[in-house]
């Protein structure tokens, strides 16, 4: 069995993390650290993982590979201090996903204390990324919205017969904002309401559009992106809009094709909705014509806090050590 | 006190209008007519309504106006018969909303019984067609998307300074669907849960493309319009992008001077949510530029059985009778 | 017009009073104060409300009556002042519910700081109490637990009927708990979940037996009472069960009969249902008997935020006042 | 691997079973039929079950368990013909869980057609009748809501300390009511609403009063149940109020004792939520004493559709198949 730690295993992705891990048959969730409950039983802090008998500890145990879910800035920290231990890490936070240093004083306020690990940083979109996660020392778990969004645009970006101008409205359930308390996310707030928000900029545009630079340069694509919260705890709905250059026929094959043997990912034949992925680390994926308008419609659904973060980080682990991608990551959805 | 009616007050909009014209201290709710429930007091149908003292007649009393909730098709000959009597109507069906005929049998699956009275009927989104509706005996209540989608874009249009390519995302609570039961509508199905629906195209898109068009036919239109179901009972959140012809400045406020002296239209400065017009027959509407790609986006919210139904139908019917344009329909938001 | 203010706006049941208050045809919301955010636009802090043009205010201006929606303690020392300069009170917090000064040490842990104004107080259930209000210069506006439980007790505790074993099983949205952040209200948290809270006792509990006990001294009650909060913003749901004293015949009567003329109370013939008083002061009560064990239960519904807060604290104002009762409290349910 | 079935796997509880066989690694779901949707795949079906390659057929095939997911009365007859067959039977349907025939009539409004098999039925509440399940061949798989009462108050009533007055205040999340239409499932009207029903007797009151009354038949108890709906897919939070003869010390430790060694019960010392049980066969339970009245308080929570249905039928499976009972039942709750 392999040895594996979580650092902060309080916030929802983290607790997701302990879930998924708790139930491994390959690796032991051997420690985990939490910022300010040092000492407690996770079963106090967390009633539904009482089963996980484990302490929260100070300082990360001996492990093979961790994965960090603490605030970025801080998440580097400690990443780097991983490495240095030899420890291979899945970081959950967004300090490792884009390349460019000066984006991270851009978009999140701060100066980057390694970025001379960016360059080494595998961004761990699996179904795009397989062939460089092994290897890595260090893998970037993806954003929530950047994982619906690029899983929705990779086929008709990389195979670049689609048109620069393209629309990503995503409606995210409420987990997404995390555990931390705010106006927005209180219950009596959330509840019976839908709001646009971040209208001025997203901290994950950055992502989705170096992700799909990536995958095409040569498309010099426009993306708008707004996210827009829903009523709900779990689940995040793409909607992508684009033109496609020639023609429309068989964009749906495309996909099959484009995702061909992925465990992960489903090619649907009807608009797929985010309760038919709760729990899973499954994607669906419908892309479809407005026949009206010839324009490309693709809508997508994740559950966010697996396939959008503690399951696709499971997933870039086990290939990570070596072990069979689907490992614990198995099961249908829980519905209704 | 003008004597009003209401054909099938048992539906969601029927039953928001008797609440709304129960206190209207200048018209008297006279008549009410059901398909199923003739003979039954409304309070045993609608607990809520209880203290209307009412009961369901099989055939439409003397009034001076009447409000048909009839579905599509059998609406358009209760309407015609009114109209014989000299009744005036506000129709909420979608039965008069679309001028071409043909429409009907393309969207809706019926040739249209009373095509003759498609010319006269006025389409009663007030701040477009406010000068029409004093002096007609039919108005075609809007429907609740295309309620949200017009009151967005029609500055824009309205210029002549949008591009033509538009795209319409639209958030709705489940009440748009109606009471009639479903099992997308079913509670365990549609709560924590989100869907895109009607990708073929929704029944709304005509009555969206003819507005718009009516607006400034020189600019040839291509509207993609994706609805989607959101857990929550009320409200319509409507995002829409689009690219401006030359300069970007100044949006809001054309969309400030254009809405000017509007009673229910508020252009604000933060993005708004849903809640904040959850029982009012007001439209909060944020116009904004995305500023790294220069595109236009413009996020509405109205209660989509308030201005998006039994609000604007009442709008329409104080113009029809000389009445206070307002009357009946002021109020803050309940909120939370 | 009389002149009313309000103490500490922005939390749920402040900003419910300034709604109720602005559409009230016979007063006029003269000043209103705010812990922090003095000098602030009403409509800035609460965007629902920014039709009313007013500031937020160091300190009350010339009113003739004010509302404090203080958080308890800071609420006796701001009541205590305002009647010194001679402006009648509605205190909305706990801080003059209690009779007994000891109470407040006991439950709310603080030493009353004006305890000497307690025995003036007037409980402003104005069901029980409406002959003492009109002369009343304070007036202690009930809890949310105590208005449901209370309303549907009185009738048999008042007539001597019931045995003393009484239960008090109730089911309270999420807004009851107020608009300050915690992990319990934090949405994905109470979301989809119920829980049983403060089962070591409530601090509506010695309301609830004062009020009771106030009605009939001689039934020595002993009354559990479990709170319990469910996954939607507003509403509670009572439900009481109890043994009655000799015949079980005629309770809906009896209920119907210590009810009769009251504006706000509706004694219903089917189980009530919370959704039916949304937005409404009414309370609806369903007295039934469980026929296989003779046992009397009684379920009331009531909005919180009005029946339970500001709708009550509105009724009250206008008995201080000398005006219509129901002034300002008119209109049915939103539903749904 | 041994074969199992489900009849009509189409409704929740039938599904649940489905996803839970699925990862059995000790059965093999072999035959599934339904009653409409002969011939279709069970992902056109439902389509988060797609990865279950199975076509539902119009009789069931060779197993040797089956699962009776069918409404009551139409299940006896199905259980009848596959006990002739020798395939054992669980049943999920009420059809043999109450021993009296009679009380098919006076409860379910039909003469039971195989009366003979009620006493050979074994009631399958795993934790109160263990050793009575492995030699069985008809399981009667209990109804949620007595599932969630019985495991609440069997250790008291078992042990002769509860005095005979008992309140069952239990709260249901909508998926209860199963997958049929109805318009108090309907979204817009369950949404935002909590109601008390079946207040003249519910069904599962028979169940609850025959098993307890097994438990300890000198107590001669008289129990009053009300079943509420709450706005959430699942989970039923279940409130016992009961008093205790003689001391109330240790009353916890009495529970811990009762339940000592079993894999889904959770005696627990906090107040738990039903959020906890989410997706898990668990039941967590919490006994407290009101100390101001002396009376016994007990909460329990249940995820309805696992422990309260399929959950605890594929745990009396696995010991009717002779296999380790928490097969394919671990896992933690999915939170939040």
């Amino acid at each position: 069995m392999v040895k594996v730690g979580i650092i902060n295993a309080t916030g929802y992705i983290g607790m997701e993390l302990a879930r998924l891990l708790y139930r491994h048959p390959l690796v032991q969730l051997a420690s985990i650290t939490g910022r300010s409950a040092v000492g407690q039983r996770l079963g106090e802090l967390l009633p539904h993982l009482s089963d996980i008998d484990m302490v929260v500890q100070p300082e990360l145990g001996n492990v093979d590979l961790v994965f960090s879910a603490l605030p970025h800035k801080t998440s580097a920290e400690a990443v780097s201090a991983a490495l240095e231990r030899g420890i291979k890490v899945v970081d959950i936070s967004a300090d490792f996903r884009l390349k460019d240093a000066k984006d991270y004083e851009r978009w999140y306020d701060f100066v980057h204390p390694v970025s001379q690990l960016l360059g080494e940083a595998v961004y761990g979109l699996v179904e795009l990324n397989r062939s460089f996660i092994p290897s890595s020392r260090l893998v970037a778990n993806p954003g929530c919205y950047p994982t619906g969004a690029l899983l929705a645009l990779a086929p008709v970006v990389k195979e670049g017969i689609v048109e620069p101008e393209i629309i990503v409205d995503a409606k995210s359930g409420v987990s997404g904002a995390g555990r931390t308390l705010s106006l927005g996310t209180h219950f009596s707030e959330a509840n019976e309401n839908v709001s646009a928000y971040a209208l001025e900029g997203h901290r994950h545009l950055p992502e989705i559009n170096q992700e799909l630079g990536g995958l095409n340069p040569s498309l010099s694509l426009s993306v708008t992106f707004v996210p827009h919260l829903v009523p709900m705890s779990r689940g995040i709905l793409t909607s992508c809009y684009a033109r496609l250059k020639g023609g429309k026929e068989g964009v749906r094959e495309l996909y099959r094709e484009f995702y061909r043997g992925e465990p992960f990912i489903r090619v649907v034949d009807a608009p797929p909705q985010t309760k038919q992925t709760w729990g899973t680390n499954l994607c669906l994926i419908y892309p479809t014509i407005d026949t009206r308008t010839g324009r490309l419609i693709v809508i997508s659904c994740i559950d966010n806090l697996v396939k959008g973060g503690a399951g696709q980080a499971v997933q870039s682990m086990n290939l990570m050590l070596g072990l069979p991608e689907e490992t614990a990551l198995d099961g249908a959805a829980i519905y209704p």
